[in-house]
């Protein structure tokens, strides 16, 4: 009995057969394209699931040990199989399990990637073993996955996890959004970048730009951090400064949702314990009740498996 | 078969024998007081209990029939019936259920007064039938209750559920919680009388002043709003500005969580639709996908005998 799971993210694909303990047995992947039809991007998903399915590599890689598909997308979509929203691959109110099951009749499904990446954590991850816990992706934009009780929370309308457009500034930075002061403005490796580049238009002389070989524009959340490591000054006040922001976006988490664990992954959780620690000395600060046991916020253990796994676990 | 219910108030404790029906068959009150010690507190407590126990009023009335005490506190307390926190009745790690059951030997259950009032919405009021509700309390300070599958959320470490502090506005306006720019001090009613104030020290004009008296320490949320709804423009802008951070508030709230319904409650609630009407109109442009189906806002349902019917359900 396998599973497969289908990450689709704005560059690539990956696509990977699971077995019953949550391993990949098989794994493959292609380029997202854009420029070909929605038809023909789903042939091509089908063809790399096909490929994939060979029994010579493992007895039970045949179609007929298939129970479901699942796929993670860097949207929103519906419990009908229908992607609401997928900017990166130019999908609307896309029906992509109509269309997956047009070639493969087998149960399909599609969720969040932030939630797929969650469901993954709680099942065969860091948060495994909880009843409930947020996983924040700390990339390019932020995304959120919630678990409540073993299973997803996408919230009633299915709108709910966007916790990087909760607002943590009223008319504070604008966003890709629309509005102003979201969190993403303040906790994702852009807004790192965003905050390094306006210190080192002040402070020419940071480590920052000197590990960017003096280009601005190369700037990296992991400069940064690398940066604030060597004892950089105007790379640790950066990070200070993320990690306060970071901090008041988690203690609203808690004070709101109090979960049992808070997951941090994406580019910037790379950093590991420097930026947990961190977080972890400093949000209790702002939480109403924090002389009481507070929920513990960890990095993330399955990185880019994450995709493939959680998308193979959805039902 | 009847449930006991105590509303413990800051300044008066209502207590109610509530029937199947969640129906309140008897009542009576006591006022609050900190001059008596805790033990004190509960014998009159339960002196009260015991003279609302009277079955020539109803057959049901006796103790035989109570199945079990509720008490909704302005505070929190942990699954023990401990009270951790409770300022305006001075206890802090006080046994309340152990000292109840001395007395009256029957199941007692303890919870915050916000939890409480959306445990009974949830059952016998506006968001009856609802599988996920909040109920966000309006009065000197924000209180909130999360239902989840028809159960209370208050989070794995009971600390949840405090949206009153979760930060809207970083550096902002300091909170009693020792924070800064939390939404207690944008969307309770003391944050309509400060801006009130604010707004008539510098248009003494306005209608607002006039209905207080020319007094602004007897400005409060009711004359603001009826100001407004006289098309005060000083009470209009000042209301304005309440929707605009209430509505960001609310986004917030939907942007993570996304519950199926979200009910005002506590006494700026009681301008009534001006109000909710307002919030829905506005809270969606902070919403990341507003074009999908959202959470109505709706006024909640059993006013003051919310607190005696949710605690007489908590179990």
């Amino acid at each position: 009995m396998i599973r497969i799971g289908l990450d689709i993210g704005g560059t690539g694909i990956q696509i990977g057969a699971v077995d019953e303990n949550n391993k990949i047995i098989a794994q493959d992947s292609i380029p997202t394209r854009t420029d070909i039809s929605f038809e023909e991007q789903v042939d091509r998903m089908v063809e790399c699931i096909r490929r994939i399915l060979n029994p010579s590599v493992h007895p039970e890689l045949t179609l007929e040990h298939v129970v479901s598909i699942g796929a993670g997308i860097p949207g929103i979509a519906d419990d009908n199989g229908t992607v609401i929203d997928c900017t990166n691959l130019g999908w609307k109110y896309t029906p992509l399990r109509q269309e997956f099951q047009k070639r493969i009749d087998k149960p399909f499904f599609v969720d969040n990637d932030a939630n797929v990446a969650a469901l993954a954590e709680s099942v065969a991850g860091k948060s495994a073993g909880t009843s409930s816990s947020v996983f924040i992706t700390l990339g390019t934009g932020i995304g959120a996955g919630i678990i409540l009780n073993g299973k997803i929370w996408k919230g009633f309308h299915g709108v709910g996890g966007e916790f990087g457009h909760t607002i943590l500034e009223v008319d504070g930075v604008p966003c890709s959004c629309g509005n102003r002061g979201c969190v993403e403005q303040y906790c994702s490796a852009t807004a790192i970048i965003r905050m390094a580049r306006e210190a080192v238009a002040v402070h020419p002389d940071s480590l920052i730009l000197e590990m960017a070989q003096g280009d601005p524009a190369r700037i990296n959340a992991k400069i940064v951090i690398d940066a604030a490591r060597e004892a950089d000054p105007i790379a640790e006040k950066v990070f200070r400064r993320y990690i306060t922001y970071l901090s008041l976006s988690v203690a609203n988490l808690v004070n709101f949702m109090d979960p049992e664990i808070i997951l941090l992954g994406g580019g910037v959780s790379k950093a590991g314990s420097i930026l947990s620690d961190a977080v972890n000395l400093e949000y209790p600060k702002y939480v109403l009740f924090n002389t009481l046991p507070l929920p513990k916020v960890e990095i993330a253990a399955l990185s880019s498996e994450a995709g493939i796994i959680g998308a193979a676990m959805l039902s």
